[in-house]
């Protein structure tokens, strides 16, 4: 039997509970062995709940219990969080967790730590919700060199950016239609300006290339500017517009960006659709490889919880390697990438002058709309296009700029 | 360091050879030991290739090497693959293998030596090519109890149907064509009809919910008889034909089939296209999930090698858990199965009477052509719509019946 400890009873924390319960049976054989629940912290009451024979409100009763030998932290938030998850391994005690922003930021140290315990730190459940995706990363993909992972991982923002496309909306519309399913958060800004999606890529780009890479250099940009107008577009030229986090290994200096991105129809990201999460990863002998289902939700998110319980119980004093070393990755200025750009700009009779004197030849674009010109560059690295935005910019009205990837 | 044989020296093999080489310090850090390939068993001679060094042509040179840890086995067919696994496994040297002719029939044997030998018997590289699969149903869908898993496994078959799709062109034709760039064999016969994706399925049934699914016991059609009619009807109603692999359990039955199926195209599996291989498993906590990739080819099947390869080297000593008992799964009757038949009768003066009266309500499908009615029926048992196409049969030409799911 191996006792465990839950920290947070929110929705995943409840999901886990549930779960475990649920597939008690399946899990048990599975881990080889018996799980026993015996805590769950939380700082509320839950009155008339059966949670409450193995609540408690200090984390000391849970890190002084040697029984407990698993802990999983579903808290979210790095503090406490942090502080929390570092005294546990320390003290010996595997800890999985569902907490990207203390994974994006600690991850490393606390990996390093699990296995100087010869212990594990996991935390598939960190990306992708309930999507397999860090494991095989870890232990499927090994063969491989990987040199670029593309992912939709946000269900918020890919569900708003699949209704406006499907239904011609708004994003002001679709957004508080998400809020009031509860599909956005009231305060969305951490989905809507991508800074969960940039985290993500942070956790799943340091993992494949096996250095740190910081979330704070990866450059992010959300989808509050895209409009209606801007679906019509896409279509137009048989793309659809995903929140795309992508980072890319060129010799040894990688680069990633979290953008919204006109992708081609063709492409498998494109037919991902509503709360649904993908992740697109090449390898050097593998080709292409990807990985769907939903990004969140409780059950999903608390399936991969679980898993990593099981594995944690499965390698109890062995450390399962992973490869994330605390030294930075050098990463690759965004100027550098090369790019393609869509660009609207306000019609006037010098409009159609003044792009080709800055860009040349370009790609119009067709959509029936009379007061506005609009055009795909050709491929240049980022910092050229930026600069002949900022040319165009003087001579007239831009509208917006979407890179393209078609 | 660890020393290891391939036996077989053909696509795979000399792939398995190729990425050891070319990935060597990367594969070598994630296994944490050097690996070191000491044999090469093959029938033939290789004129001036460095694989001559490491060239054996006597299974025992390899069986009786006591520094021989990990054995991959890539020959394919089931003899004289099960006669040198069985051994090597019985000489406790753990054995990887493509090989899904040798797994369908004897993996559940196979796992349970691996277990008692406390080494492993692995093949992720047997389905679905470079996808990850088999580990993830093993490793990383622990907390889920597994219902459904459905997948395109066949990348001859879908590179067929996807050009006849595309191109609106004939069976025959399209199936020359792939067997002049090599994406079908001269004799087609296991694809086309059926066999190789029915063999998958039955592994990953038998994974999936831990006893054995013979393959023998699924019902299996193949796609010889789709028409370039049959895809603009699918087209006309919004879907795509596949040849899908389904097991489904319900209670303590599972049933499987291998057909072709209309699926719909908001449906993930419908947008997989060409030689890519998809798997969409369904669990009672995740969801849905599906993994896609190269099915085959090469590099793709050898990096699903090397990984089980490197997979073993960790683990020496240790057997991964693997839920197949030799105990045969309770198999529902092909009968008893809920489906939906999209059938097609030559037109004559009758035709519409005979269809109602047999059928009564059904959807009819519109195509433009004047000689054929078309119609969908309503969910039944496929006992008693086999029952009704007979009864069709007897009053008119049943020109082709193919499951719809939508």
């Amino acid at each position: 039997m191996v006792t465990i400890a839950v920290l947070g009873y929110g929705t995943v924390g409840s999901g886990v509970v549930e779960v475990l319960e649920k597939n008690k049976d399946s899990i048990n054989k599975k881990a080889g062995k018996q799980i026993r629940l015996k805590y769950v912290l939380d700082r509320k009451e839950f009155k008339d709940n059966p949670i409450n024979a193995r609540l408690t409100h200090d984390i000391e009763d849970i890190l002084n219990d040697d029984e407990v030998q698993v802990i999983a932290e579903v808290m979210g938030g790095v503090e406490p969080a942090y502080t929390f998850v570092k005294k546990a391994l320390l003290k010996g005690k595997s800890v999985v967790t569902s907490n990207k922003e203390l994974v994006a930021k600690h991850g490393a140290e606390l990996l390093k730590i699990a296995k100087e315990e010869n212990i594990n730190f996991l935390f598939e459940a960190s990306v992708g919700g309930g999507i397999p995706i860090i494991r095989p990363l870890n232990q499927s993909l090994t063969a491989d060199e990987i040199y670029q992972i593309t992912g939709i991982l946000n269900g918020t923002t890919n569900y708003i950016l699949t209704k406006m496309s499907e239904e011609g909306l708004d994003f002001d519309s679709v957004l508080k239609e998400a809020q009031d399913l509860g599909y956005a958060e009231r305060n969305p800004e951490a989905d809507v300006e991508g800074h969960d999606a940039c985290r993500k890529i942070a956790i799943l780009s340091s993992l494949a290339f096996g250095m740190h890479v910081d979330y704070k250099d990866i450059y992010t940009e959300g989808i509050t500017k895209i409009s209606d107008r801007d679906m019509v577009y896409a279509k137009q030229i048989g793309c659809d517009i995903k929140l795309l986090a992508t980072s890319k290994k060129i010799d040894d200096k990688v680069y990633a960006v979290v953008a919204p991105i006109m992708i081609g129809n063709d492409h498998p990201l494109s037919n991902v659709n509503g709360v649904f999460n993908a992740i697109f990863v090449k390898g050097n002998v593998i080709g292409d490889v990807m990985f769907y289902g939903k990004g969140a939700g409780k059950l999903p998110t608390a399936s991969a919880v679980v898993a990593d319980i099981v594995d944690a119980v499965k390698h109890l004093g062995t450390n399962i390697i992973s490869f994330w070393s605390k030294k930075k990755m050098k990463m690759m200025s965004i100027d550098e990438v090369p790019a393609k750009y869509f660009i609207r700009v306000k019609r006037d009779e010098e409009s159609k002058a003044i792009i080709n004197k800055i860009f040349g030849f370009v790609h119009v674009v067709y959509s029936g709309y009379e007061d506005e010109i609009a055009f795909i560059t050709e491929e240049e690295k980022e910092g050229e296009l930026q600069e002949k935005v900022k040319a165009l910019q003087e001579d007239t009205e831009v509208l917006n700029v979407i890179r393209v990837e078609k």
